[in-house]
C-alpha cells in the first residue's frame, strides 16, 4: 500500500512526537514527500532530524512545518550520572544547532504543566533547577558574571489550577519580559508506550493546541507570540488504546500467513483503529497511562534537561559543573 | 470449556484480587469449587464477598483459604466528598465484621509502600491520617478519651529504600509493640485496567510474596506474624501485557463467527498469555502502568482509607466529622 | 514622651501589619492622627479595622493610607475545624465588605511566594485549592453554575526562580485577563513573634515593595496595575531582633524603679534599636525566623484564606461545604 | 565566678551539642574538670573534639561520658557544592576515625525525624539518599560489588503519628537485622541562634531522653540496644527564649561599667534564666524557631550527610562520586 494518505490518518496516529509520525507512516507503506530525516547513531544515544518542508509533508505528519530533533537513550530511563552528563550536552549542542543565539539574546523559559501531577511536572521542575539571570543583569549588571546570558524563566500552571489559558499567561509576560527567544518544556503523549521517557523532541516551530499532556487550546509559535519559539518535549504517557493498537499489529504480524485474518487483515490503518475504537472505547475510555516508576522517571529527566538548558545557555557554565548546580 | 484447570492458569492471571481472579475463571468456563460469593449492589458502590474454604478452590484461584470483601465504585476516581464518605462508612463497616474486634484490643497499622512513588503510596498516606492514640494510653491515659481504641501505626519503607525486608521490620514491631490485631494496606497490581483505582479489597488472611506494587518475599501473615493479620489493598497498576490480552480477548470474542481464528482460536488460556508474552516480551518488557491523574486518585483513596479506618477504630468518630480530621 | 515621631521610626517597626505599627506607635506614648480604630471582639477571633485617612497617618505608620482589617485568633495555630470554619467565614465576609463587588465582577488571585520555601508557600497554596471558573465561563459557559463568579488565578513564584518582578508578571496577566478585582495573597513579616501564623490581615491599597518575605521591588497598586487590589497577608516569619528588641523592652519595663537604667533608659525607640542592632548586628544578621512548626501552620492557614476566598466569591458556596471542595 | 556548677545550670543550658555546653560554662567562668579538647582549624570548617570522661565532667556538661565530635562551618548555609564535598569527606573521615568499624561490619542507619515538618526532616531525607546493601548482600550476593558493606536503613516516623516509641522501634528491627554498629541521624535543638544548619555533632554515646527537636522517652544506647550507638545531629531549630538570652548577656556586657545594673548584674545564671522565663514565659511559651531558609538548609544538609555516610560505609564510593549517587 503505498501514496495515499489523508489527515484523518495523521489524527488517528495520537503522537506528539515527529519521529513516530513518520515511522508509522513508513511502517504503513506510506511515502512522505516534504520530508527528510537525518539519523546518527552515538554509543549513549541516538539523535535524528526531521525536516517538514512541505504542506503536503505536513499534512501527511499530521504536524507543522519544521525542524524536530529527537534524541532517543534507553539511559533515559536508569540512573547513570555520567552516561546522564554526556545526553545533557548532546541535547545541549543541539539545542544550540537549533537556536542559534546571538551573544547578547536574551532567552525566557516556560515550563507546562502542573506541579501536583506527576506525569505532567516536568516543566515546572526544570524550571526550579534553572540559572536565572535576569534579575541581577537588572538590578545589580556589575554581579553578573562573564559568560551568563540573561534568562528568565516561568512556569505558568495548568489551566484546570489557574482558568487561564497558557498561552494568554506566556503572552503577557513575553509583552513585558521582551525575550529574543521563548524555549518551552513539555510533557508530551506518545504512540508508543516504548518511547515514554526515553526519547526527548525539540521542535523549533512551537507548541500547537491539542497536543502535550494538559490540554492546551492556544498556540504558542512565532506567529501567536511575536518570538521565536523552541519546543523541548518529553512524552511522559501514552493513550492506553496505543498499547492495544500495536498488540494487534504486531500479532496480525506474527499469524500473517498462518491464518486467514478474513474482514481484519483487509482493513486500512484508519479502519484498523476505529475497529479498536469501537471495541475498547467503552472498557479504556479516554485513559492515559505512564509507567509506575514515574516519579523517578520525572526527576531523572528534570536534572537532564534543566543541566542541557544551564550548558546551553551560559558559556560559563561546563559539562562537568551540570551537578554542582542543581539541587 | 470446563473442570479443567492449574496452578500455572491461576499464575498467570497476574491479580492480587480475588473478585478478579473469580470472574476471570468463571470467564474461561472453570466451575471452581469451594469459593462461595455473595453480591450487594449499593447506589454508590457494590459490594462482593468471596470466601475461598477449601484447597482446592484456593489452588484455582491462586489465593489462599480466607475472606476477601471487595468494595467497588466509579466514584473512587472522582472528587464527592458525600459520596465519598459514604464509601468510608461502608468501609469501615465491612472492616468492623471482618475484624470483630473486641472492646479493649489494641491495632497496628502498617502502611506499606514508597512515599515517593506515588503509585505505591497509599500505604504511607493513610498511615500519616490516622489517628493514632498508643502513646496516649501509654504516657497520659487520662487523657485518652472515651471511645478511643489503643491504635499505633508504622510505615516501614521499602526494600530498595530500607534493605530490609518488611516482614521483619514488621515482625521487630509486633514483637515490642504486642498488638490483638495488625492491619496492612497496600497498593496492589489489577489485571484489569478498570479495576485500578475503584476498588479496594479487604481480606483476612494477610499478605503473600510477590503480590503487592512492590516486592516481598516474605508473607505477612498469622502463621509468620503471631497476630491476625487484615489486608486492605487497593489497585493503583496494571501490567501493560494485561491491556493487551484484554484487547486480544475483546477483539477475537467480536470476530468469532466472522473469520477462522486458526491456531489461536483454539490456544487455551495459558497458552493465549503465553503467545501473548513471547510477541510482546521485547517490546513491553516488565511494564508496569497506572492513570496519568495517579496523584489525585492516591490523594483521594488515602482520605477515604483513612476516614474508614478512623470511624471503624474508633467508635467516638463519626461519619459526618471524617473530614475534621484530615488534614 | 508624645508628639514627635519621624519615618525613621516607622521604618524601624520592620512589620507588615498596621495594627502592629499603631500599637507599636500608642505603646511608645505618640498619638497618631488621621489613624481611626475599630475593634469587634468574638468569640473565636477578634477583628480591628485600621482606617489611615491622612498622609500625616501614613507618615507615622509607615503605610499608604487605606483600610486595614485584621482578624487575630490563636485557634490559627491549631486544629479544630469547626472553629477554622467560623473564622474562614469571618474572613470571607470582611473580603465582601471590603471589596464590595458588583453580581458580574471577574476576580484574579495572586498568590505570591514560593512552594519550595515553606514559610514563603502560603500564597501558592491557598491558589491550589481555590475554585477558579474563567475557563469554563470561556470555554462552556453552559456547564458553569448559577451563583459561580468567574474566578481566575496563578501563582508566579518569585524573583531568584523566575528572574522576572512579581509585578512584570502579574501586570501582563491584567493586560491579557482583564479583572475587576485582583487579590494578592502573601506571607508577611511581623514584628512580634507572638502574631507570626495567628493574624491574617486585608488591606484595600495593594501590596508595596519590600514588603512580604519574598522582596519585591515593583508595587502592586491600583496606580500600577489599573485594578483594585485587595491584599491578604499573614505574618509568618519574625527578625530576629524584634525578637530582642522584646525581650529587652519588657526586660526594662520590668526592672524600672529598681535599678538605675543610665542611659539606656532615656534612649528613644529609634536609638534603642539601633543599639541592639550595633550589639546584636554581627551575631543575628539578617535572620528571620519561623516557627518550627511552620509545615503544619501553612497547611492549616491555606485550608481556612482558600475555604474563605471560595465563600467570598462564590455565592453558591456555603460556609459547610468548604472542606468538601479542598484536597 | 568560678568552680561551682549544679545539674541546674546544665539543664539550663537546652542545648544538644557538648561544645556549647562547654563553651556556655567556660564564658560562666567554670573550668570543667573530666572533659579534655581538641580543635583543629580547617579552611572550610572547624572542627573540635570534646571528650567528657568523668561523672562529675558529665554532670557538667549535662551530658554522658563520652567523644563529641564537632564540624562547624558557614558554608553549610550556602550552596556551593566543591566545598561541601569537602565537608563531606571531613565528616565521613571523622565518622570512620569514631566507629572503627570491621572490614565485615554490617551497619544500620537510623533516621529520626518527621517527613512532613521540614526542620525535623534531615533523618527521614538521608536515609532516602543513602547506598543500601543487606538486600543485596541476602538475596543476591552475587551482584554486591567489591568494597560496598551491608548497609540498611529506616526512617521510623515520630511520636505523634506512630503512636510508638522510636526507641521500641529500633529494637525491634536490631533484633531482626542484628547490625554490628547503628547510626541515627537526628536534627536537634541549638541554644545559640547561630550554631543552627551550620554545625554537625558526631557523638559516640547514643542518644537520650529529652533530646532532639522531637520528643524521645526511651535511650537509644548500648545499654538499651545491644549495639553500639553513633548519633550524628545537627541543630536546626533554637528555642526563642536563648535567643533573648543571648541578647540579654550580650547588651549587659557591653553596658557594664557605664551604668549600675543592680539586681541583674549580681543574678547567677540559672537566676537570670529564671527571670527570663517569668518575664518573657507568657509570651514566648514554648517556641522553638527555624531560620526561614529552612527547606533550602534541609536539601543541602542531607545531601552532605548521606554524602559523608555513602564514603564512610563504603571504601568503593569515591568523594568526587559521591554527588553522581544523590538524587
Amino acid at each position: 500500500m503505498s501514496g495515499h494518505f489523508s489527515h484523518k490518518v495523521a489524527s488517528n496516529i495520537r503522537t506528539d512526537l515527529a519521529v513516530e509520525a513518520r515511522q508509522f507512516l513508513t511502517q504503513q507503506g506510506f511515502t512522505v514527500p516534504g520530508v527528510t530525516v537525518k539519523e546518527d547513531k552515538g554509543e549513549y544515544a541516538s539523535v535524528s532530524w526531521v525536516e517538514i518542508t512541505s504542506p503536503e509533508g505536513a499534512q501527511a505528519m499530521g504536524k507543522p512545518p519544521g525542524n524536530y530533533i529527537t534524541i532517543e537513550s534507553q539511559y533515559l530511563r536508569q540512573t547513570n550520572r555520567i552516561i546522564q552528563e554526556e545526553i545533557s550536552q548532546i541535547l545541549a549542542n543541539k539545542l544550540k544547532e537549533l537556536a542559534n543565539l546571538g551573544e547578547n539574546a536574551a532567552v525566557l523559559v516556560i515550563g507546562l504543566g502542573n506541579w501536583h501531577a506527576t506525569p505532567d511536572a516536568l516543566g515546572p521542575r526544570v524550571i526550579d533547577k534553572l540559572m536565572v539571570t535576569r534579575h541581577i543583569a537588572q538590578y545589580a549588571p556589575e554581579e553578573l558574571g562573564e559568560g551568563l546570558r540573561v534568562v528568565s524563566a516561568l512556569a505558568p500552571g495548568v489551566l484546570g489550577i489557574t482558568g487561564i489559558e497558557t498561552g494568554e499567561i506566556v503572552k503577557g509576560i513575553i509583552q513585558n519580559v521582551a525575550p529574543d527567544l521563548v524555549i518551552v518544556i513539555d510533557s508530551l503523549a506518545a504512540r508508543n508506550v516504548e518511547r515514554v521517557c526515553t526519547t526527548i523532541q525539540l521542535a523549533d516551530n512551537g507548541i500547537h493546541p491539542g497536543s502535550g499532556v494538559g490540554n492546551k487550546r492556544l498556540a504558542l509559535t512565532k506567529e501567536t507570540m511575536g518570538v521565536p519559539i523552541i519546543a523541548i518535549g518529553v512524552p511522559t504517557v501514552v493513550h492506553a488504546s496505543n498499547i492495544a493498537y500495536d498488540v494487534i499489529e504486531t500479532l496480525l504480524g506474527q499469524m500473517k500467513g498462518e491464518i486467514d485474518l478474513g474482514l481484519i487483515g483487509k482493513l486500512g490503518t484508519a479502519d484498523k483503529r476505529q475497529t479498536i475504537k469501537a471495541v475498547l472505547g467503552p472498557e479504556l475510555g479516554d485513559l492515559h497511562v505512564t509507567p509506575k516508576e514515574i516519579d523517578f522517571l520525572i526527576l531523572n529527566l528534570s536534572q537532564i534537561l534543566s543541566g542541557a538548558l544551564n550548558i546551553a545557555l551560559h558559556p560559563a557554565v561546563k559539562e562537568e559543573d551540570v551537578y554542582r548546580y542543581l539541587q
